[in-house]
């Protein structure tokens, strides 16, 4: 595999070091950009296991790597994390023509689109799973070990493809995921969109039929605020609990009282699901 | 004293409270917004101390609070921060012609401006000195014990004002302080605007030269990249430091192998200036 990257940024934070490449990218059939951070651990005698971080609606590369503070732990555990943007990008990719914050660019959902005009770009779901990763364990010194995480859209995409993928991750953990998009108002206007309005191909892409339909016995984490204006609308968090229940599959999933939806939820929980994923990188 | 607050927004944060707020400034003559974050301690019986955080060029009441991964320990150390804008704002508020970044708005550089047209708003020392900590003091949960920190411009602007005061803060910090204005570019450009040509009126501003005329007799704490691409023409970390020693200050100055000047390096090495500040702000 030989994909020309190209370094935007480079930057020693905690020891170890955060930098931002970008690349022309197969599966999405454009110039996609994605930040990573190495701890200072990692070298090519010691690689380091990688927690791939999915952000949410409006997100690019860079949200996570600033705001979470992840990396003092990250640097300290010796986990590498990878964020990608959050859907193809450029100024022929289509958009939603209202450039709403919830479809379009910036709002991916982690899926392979199939209606026009999208389905030439949007696909999330193959970056994420494949080229990416073949990307990364190509290029940095890091083993084939893998965890993924998200928030809010990118909880979502954590989920769903962990639970396509239960044999590729060592653990799954999720913030506030839209956790049963089929049900919510943004799952509704991507799914109609980027599917078609065939309701069965929808499946494939939400959290509450996949664990239903497929159960998962890899380590579940996830956490949600009680002050989540998100929730009954578009989290659904109690839906996907009942069903992962009723198949059998044992979540921890933690309700917050009084977080909301926001970056500053994600950071006071954040090194709770940085220790879940180490325990279980560290124990293959 | 009765200023009138209006919340912006409430955010619950490591058990603790994010909150901004805005104010008509008697010293600005403007609206001005502040970012608080009140530790879970913090209570009428139970006052905290407070950290006055001052932001660098371009910065508002939101950075540091988002970027710096300081309030996990903040909240376990019981320490309420607070973070100002970094100048006058609003549509009748002058700026630079250019619109430039370093000059005017997003610039006040923690001075009060003698020169047309500036004088009428930028008065940020004042509103940093005085007005803040009296609605502060008066509004919230906390103590009269105070310190002081911040980044870049912010870092000017810690060691000026701490210079300036001895009395009034516990300890002061600096990451990357722009240690002597009348010697960089950005300074020079301030200073001529916000005081005039006459460069003895500099001189109040500017920590190299204040250390040199006064001392000081409290703890200072500063750290700078070796990294650093504005060490040679803004910064100058070293006169600063010589003109301490000069002086017969003791400052802890750390140069940081590798370090540079963004964000990163500020979240790297927060945690040590929060419990630098914390051992002397209980001291009292």
């Amino acid at each position: 595999m030989m994909t020309q990257l190209t370094q935007r940024s480079q930057t020693k934070v905690f020891e170890g070091l955060h930098a931002q490449y970008s690349h022309n990218s197969a599966a999405l059939n454009c110039t996609m950009q994605f930040a990573i951070f190495l701890p200072p651990a990692a070298s090519k005698e010691t690689p380091v296991p990688v927690l791939y971080w999915l952000s949410g609606l409006t997100c690019t590369d860079e949200n996570f790597m600033q705001k979470a503070g992840a990396l003092k732990l990250a640097a300290e555990l010796g986990i590498a994390i990878v964020a990608p943007d959050t859907s193809p990008r450029g100024d022929d990719i289509p958009d939603d023509p209202d450039q709403a914050y919830d479809f379009g660019k910036g709002a991916g959902f982690y899926l392979n689109a199939t209606q026009a005009p999208w389905h030439e770009h949007y696909h999330m779901y193959d970056y994420v799973v494949d080229e990416l990763p073949k990307i990364i364990e190509a290029e940095f010194p890091v083993t084939t070990s893998k965890s993924i995480s998200g928030h809010s859209m990118g909880g979502h995409g954590s989920l769903t493809i962990a639970l396509k993928n239960p044999q590729s991750y060592c653990s799954v953990s999720a913030l506030a995921p839209i956790a049963n998009p089929s049900n919510g108002l943004w799952g509704q206007k991507a799914f109609t969109n980027y599917l078609g309005s065939d309701r069965s191909a929808w499946h494939e892409y939400d959290a509450t039929e996949l664990i239903k339909e497929r159960g998962y016995d890899k380590p579940i984490l996830a956490d949600v605020g009680t002050a989540d204006s998100f929730e009954t609308e578009e989290l659904h968090s109690q839906t996907f609990l009942e069903a992962a229940e009723a198949a059998g599959v044992s979540i921890e999933f933690n309700f917050r009282e009084g977080y909301d939806h926001g970056f500053y939820f994600v950071a006071s929980f954040i090194e709770n699901h940085l220790h879940f994923h180490a325990k279980h990188l560290f124990a293959t």
